[in-house]
């Protein structure tokens, strides 16, 4: 592989003609935004483009999700979006496309370096990249491109809450507003909505919050009869383990979350300077520094809980 | 009054050297970033500068409400920051400064246009009115004047996520965030913590949730004992009334809240196309377009709420 600049990529899919782009399964509004702003900028230079998923673009992004009919041939130029490594896209495009990508766009800390390479990590979002890429490639910013490439930066961002925010995204931000991007209807649907079933979820979950070590530990269980009354499917999950660290006082709050097969996910979320990382590992989990996981089998459960709960007084000593 | 610029209002803040600035009561994250940007900017001209509020300033804003000790003496210039009307700085200031505010800046459409009147009515916040002020007194912009306009910004405008932030918006964010704007702490302080009761109270309120008009209008009701229960306050109110609109499909949000009284308060929440405020008007209330209120009298709450049902579904009609 080699590491490019925009320049170079802009140069790559402006020689190319029938250009398919890949995007990471489970695919959520960066690598969606991603895909569909080279598709509608790369139609706009009369190209042939599709852009491809291993799981269905869920509903709520058909606003920007759509013109996505062409038939790019038997052999086109591959890029992937947002795609840290090819394991990400599914086995399907996988056995087709492994040592068939041309260029990978992407800004996670994770990418593997495969293909052409422009990933820069200091980027809140690969919308922000793919952002100088349509500039560079001389494309003027429709409203098509502007919806999706917002969509991708707000939603990587929390809406422009996490640390990832620079300077630089409130700028691009401006400008595809400036160029028609709705930011208020995206807001609502990406920010301002959930089911009624999540929302049961979360209130059933409230109601198990534990408190521990003077209020800087929450522990919160969702078991599997919650899920099931609710209605909720597994990827509603994914939001449910960031509400215990929103109270307030919290340093260190613990998911546990009953599984099919009785067993619980152990989500763990801090504040600086508790490191989740480092007490997963002591369940053989792992992950980032402020989130993380492991997993408990149903018959230690107790038994991991309380020896988790020693760990993280420990790691509360003094703080 | 006369309509004043920018320019105008620096150079009246320059001419002066003990200036007092008035927020409004239940003073909110604009008001105080307001009052804070400019008291640490004409510090740093040398000026004598105070901020104060008929309410104190609630301990989450506490690093940008500091520095506040100067004594503006007797007959100080007076200035009042995001006052839409004299009737907010509250009876105590009122009596004293009623007919004594020499400059007035604000957003609110609502202004009342008192002193010298620089409100910019397409403005998100107040606060970035301020920070024009502030180059246009050429001073610099130092972490403690970013942090304060980056949270009236961040909380007037939920974290750039509502209808009133413009491009202009985001330029002036990434303006700040360059300048030291700890914006990530902020929007933590701001957007990341509630209280354990507020949640416990969020839970309780949301196993209330009645569906009507084919899950689009949502009724929620919050009793005293839910409020005494979960240990909130009044203040803990404003944001649990938004909480049904959230909720999928949903396009009327009607919140009943019991008062000390054991009347209720109603809180409605509308999406494009209903109009809240026409609807509360039924019931002697108001508000906006898509925030609107009324009040029930306890006697009269199984009847109304029917009275109000039957509205709603006549406004759903066709849509």
């Amino acid at each position: 592989m080699n590491k490019i600049d925009e320049k170079s990529a802009a140069r790559l899919l402006r020689e190319n003609d029938n250009i398919l782009i890949l995007t990471h399964r489970n695919p959520d509004g960066d690598t969606i935004g991603s895909g569909f702003a080279l598709l509608h900028a790369l139609k706009k230079l009369g190209k042939t483009v599709k852009v491809v998923c291993t799981d269905p673009f869920p509903e709520k992004y058909g606003y920007i999700a759509h013109s996505n009919n062409d038939d790019v041939g038997e052999n086109p130029y591959v890029v992937a979006v947002d795609v840290a490594d090819m394991e990400l896209i599914g086995a399907q495009y996988r056995a087709k496309y492994e040592h068939g990508v041309k260029l990978c766009i992407d800004h996670h800390i994770s990418n593997k370096e495969f293909a052409e390479n422009l990933c820069l990590r200091s980027c809140s979002a690969t919308c922000e990249i793919i952002y100088d890429v349509i500039k560079a490639m001389d494309v003027e910013i429709d409203k098509s491109v502007a919806d999706s490439l917002y969509t991708g930066i707000a939603t990587d961002t929390g809406c422009f809450l996490f640390s990832s925010v620079t300077a630089r995204t409130h700028i691009i931000a401006a400008d595809l507003i400036e160029h028609g991007a709705d930011f208020f209807e995206i807001n609502r649907i990406m920010f301002e909505t959930k089911s009624l079933g999540y929302f049961k979820l979360e209130a059933a979950a409230l109601n198990t919050v534990e408190m521990h070590c003077g209020g800087k530990c929450a522990f919160m269980t969702v078991t599997m009869d919650m899920q099931k009354q609710s209605g909720t499917k597994d990827g509603d999950f994914d939001g449910i383990a960031g509400l215990p660290r929103k109270i307030e006082g919290v340093l260190v709050a613990v998911t546990f979350r009953e599984t099919k097969d009785g067993n619980f996910k152990v989500s763990m979320r801090s504040h600086e300077p508790i490191d989740s990382s480092k007490i997963c590992m002591n369940f053989g989990g792992g992950g980032h520094s402020r989130a993380a996981g492991c997993t408990f089998e149903k018959e230690a459960l107790e038994e991991n809980k309380k020896k988790l709960l020693s760990i993280i007084e420990t790691e509360l000593k003094g703080i």
